[in-house]
């Protein structure tokens, strides 16, 4: 186990959510709280991508175990990094704006769209990640981390509505500790957001030659 | 036929067809959704590009076929695909989002900005395409998925509001379903989109040296 | 000359000009202005840059010449067409927006800060240019039309409010016949232009070693 | 010491700081502000990397110093004119935009919260430039200014509206000019800022493998 990865995975994943608790627990700036999760995701993947693969979200480190892409004591190290980071940076957020705001995910809206919008996004995120990052045949580019950031920019405008747009279990864990999202809904969120890592991961197996 | 380059189609249209369905019917954040719109294309360009040329667009891989970069055959797997993503994303919508709007777009506007309007983003959009995707002199840049995505974000910006926007027969089919464009302003939509991606694959081979 | 070169000038200030019209005539946009011209300028010095190097602005061809990469007789060439293009652009914002707005600029602003406002982002834009597509330090990078494009995005927002952000001749024509800008301050704007072209042509030379 | 170097870190800073002050003095377009300011230091990063390194930042060559990627000489010569460049830049607001405001920052938000929002985004700045800009696995990339610029847009959004998300001595004495920053606080912005910038270098030695 390499510990400098996982710090790398830590800063990154606590800057994610630090940023998305900040944003979105701010009356009035809403509308661009995506252009603002977007681009700390981008700029913390073009950062940390040399050291640790800047996965950040365990449904990615999930579904790179699942291509053989890391071992499972290294993703076993991930996870837990990237939950601890979640809940410390959801903890930093509530020094710094001690008003968070009540529950207000999923009940209004029923399980079936929440399951759909998790599934989706965290499927596409997955999906350009493997092949943004992973594919042979873009080997040296210079558009992964715009790539990455921007499909969750993409997805909070699309679903945020929906299920709060977290596609990330460590996202939902530091959103469920400063309560945008409910605990109760916790099983909803990572079902979708895993098996949609995992079919992501199987679609990219199918579809890229490995040249 | 290569069925993993129709799978990619398969996505990228569908995630395309899907975002703009769901932030163009949300009130209140119309004027992100073509950074929205803009960004996604941008990332299922990344993403698809080696593997299917990520056209996602009946008219690019139109002007494509006239320039003898994808065979006849293909180009009919591709139209298919791309009209079945674009419905499917249309249903997907529909499940999520009840509340559809009533057709808004053409008639109060007239015909002839229409088909400007479609013409001149759909030449654009297609003339860069050309331009940062099959251009000899551009080969291996990273910018092609950022020059495509954002030519429809610019698009949506300066023409939204006259012709809604598609730039895409699949698009345009798509949105028909969610009631987002009126069937009977077909004919209006695919012949500008056409005129205009056969316009801008001839224009290109003009300008372009092929060096 | 070379025709082709001349064509690319032609699409790429047309399309300039022809969102600048369609976003600033539309209230309630306004404030997303920026991001759509930023981004039209951006994808079109992209797929124009490898045919006729993408000035779409003839102070850019104006400072270009003064560093001699361009002959005498093509920069002719190059701002007929600019002009041209611009004058069309505005003709067709004309068709498809009957409601042209009536003189806003300057007057209430007062010429010095017009002046400042002008001189400033067209001399950081021609800066820019010079250094991310001229400078052999940066030979093969993909970032030119994203740094061109979003100079320009910056600077209407930083001074748009002052002077109306044209830094750029053929945009205040195109703007002046949509009645944007006013003719009787053409003389300012372009002294301001080209006198900024020319100190960043100056400037370029200086601390680029040409390495 | 080479001048041409402090004459881009001039400009640079200049257009930064000017920029920042145009937007935020600026009733109405303050949602859109960050995305103002972190599309010009990404053009000014990009226009001015090849010659100076484009810092703009006292913390940021404070934190290279530490590395050893400056000499100490050097270094006192980009801190003054950075300086230098941001009290002018102010004045130039001042020129255009006579209406400055009364101090509003720090007094109503606590030390604590300030000094973590300046701590935080000004550490995640410097990491990003350290690992984008100076680590060898990224030699020749081509989204070093896209990641810079952008780190600080996203810092604007989330912690803008507790220290007002200066990240950077310069910018803090040019907005305390403008009357955005309180100049009782210098002491805790430059702490935060100066401490964050050292931490980053330390961390990037740690974590970087130096391949």
């Amino acid at each position: 186990m390499d510990i400098r990865k996982l710090v790398v995975e830590f800063v990154g994943t606590f800057f994610l959510v630090f940023t998305i608790g900040m944003v979105v627990i701010a009356p009035g700036a809403d509308a661009l709280a995506p252009l603002a999760i977007g681009s700390v995701l981008m700029v913390m993947v073009f950062a940390g991508g040399h050291i640790s693969g800047a996965h950040y979200n365990p449904a990615v480190t999930f579904s790179l175990l699942l291509r053989g892409l890391i071992e499972i004591n290294e993703a076993i190290g991930y996870w837990i990094v990237q939950i601890i980071a979640a809940v410390i940076a959801a903890l930093f957020v509530g020094m710094i704006k001690p008003d968070m705001p009540a529950d207000v995910m999923v009940g209004s809206v029923g399980i079936v769209p929440v399951f759909l919008a998790e599934f989706l996004f965290t499927f596409v995120l997955v999906y350009v990640i493997h092949n943004v990052a992973t594919a042979k045949a873009n080997d040296g580019n210079s558009f992964y981390g715009l790539a990455i950031g921007f499909t969750v920019l993409a997805g909070a405008y699309a679903v945020g509505g929906v299920s709060g747009g977290a596609f990330n279990p460590a996202v939902f864990i530091g959103g469920a500790v400063m309560k945008i999202f409910s605990w109760g809904y916790s099983w909803l969120y990572f079902l979708a957001q895993l098996t949609a890592a995992a079919s992501a991961a199987f679609l990219f197996n199918y579809v890229d030659d490995g040249k």
